[in-house]
């Protein structure tokens, strides 16, 4: 499958590698042709990988991945185009996280609102899924990383959407059982009202190698 | 020993409850004496119950434990009065609920600051630990409800207090190893951030009888 990876950062890139190791063809968008990290990444991973412009990338892709840094997304998301957003599944991985104050960040849009429902808002023909915002990028893409039982949490207004994004997840390595639907994407201000929580795990644990795990 | 808990409502009435049957001596606070909660409360649980206004419950106790609402936390507070609470363990359970949109709520404060840090600024001489707040009031009070490794986590800027917190945690039946201390009272922010995580949980899973597990 053809997917987009909008961003080129560590997000970004261990994203794009595991599509590739998984025999996807990817292209990492970047805000310009030629971004030094999204060149280094795709001369890495081989020929089914590719770099180019937000645009070229979700042009190409079936599936978009958002992994811009959350203070730009809207914009790399403008400059994507929404055309090129329109009826594709776009699953959005980014935290709205506002350094301005160091660490840990606290969020740009909290509360009564998310990210996950701007994108949404800003591109009604994405069929938007929140996912894989909870937790570092090497649990991201090797959920065996982190031992025992510990789950994934997704959330949008498209079913399909959310099931094409599970069958995903399930690709990356994800249980079936481990995959929890929060429901639409208002869902999206729990998962990242999570962050702040899950920040000072990090900070306690001295690691992101960890996950959470609902027991009941 | 004698503890005071303030607030009437579901949380208080099984705090009150399990001190009571822990051996403790409680005195349930509202906002007037003979409160029709409170009362009945204090008569169910017998001789080591009593019931009075706020002032007059954290006036008895040597521990101060936070029930009320979050809406009307420092007010509530204030009505116990400063010097009652001077140099004490002030166990704050409540999280900033505003239910004035409906179901799930938000919060009231969040992200840049928390009610756990309102309060210790507003009581610099209580020695407030931020605890229980991320679960459910049967979980709190009786964590074997919930089979398996879950957590309990406290903040606060007074390790002493955070000690004293922890050894009340273990009598209501925490392992040891399942209190995370998160830090200074700034970690607030994210244990009552992720509320709203807990909430749409909360909304699938149909039950609070549920508690989340940091695997690692």
């Amino acid at each position: 499958m053809r997917f987009a990876v909008l961003g080129t950062g560590g997000v970004g890139q261990a994203i794009g590698a595991k599509l590739v190791a998984l025999g996807h063809e990817v292209t990492m968008g970047a805000r310009q042709e030629g971004n030094a990290n999204a060149v280094a990444w795709a001369q890495a991973q081989g020929p089914q990988a590719r770099q180019g412009t937000f645009a070229r990338a979700a042009e190409a892709g079936e599936v978009v991945v958002n992994c811009t840094s959350g203070e730009h997304c809207l914009e790399a998301l403008e400059s994507a185009g929404a055309q090129n957003l329109a009826g594709k599944v776009l699953i959005d991985v980014a935290n709205p996280l506002d350094f301005s104050a160091g660490f840990p960040p606290s969020l740009a849009v909290c509360n009564t609102d998310s990210l996950g429902e701007q994108i949404q808002r800003a591109f009604p023909e994405a069929r938007v899924v929140k996912a894989l915002n909870t937790m570092s990028s090497e649990v991201m893409v090797d959920p065996a990383l982190v031992p025992g039982r510990h789950q994934v949490f997704v959330c949008g207004d498209d079913a399909d959407a959310k099931r094409q994004a599970a069958a995903l997840l399930a690709e990356f390595g994800w249980p079936e059982d481990a995959i929890v639907d929060l429901g639409g994407i208002e869902a999206a201000r729990g998962t990242e009202m999570y962050v702040s929580f899950w920040l000072r795990l990090y900070g306690v644990l001295g690691t992101g190698r960890f996950n959470v795990a609902v027991a009941r």
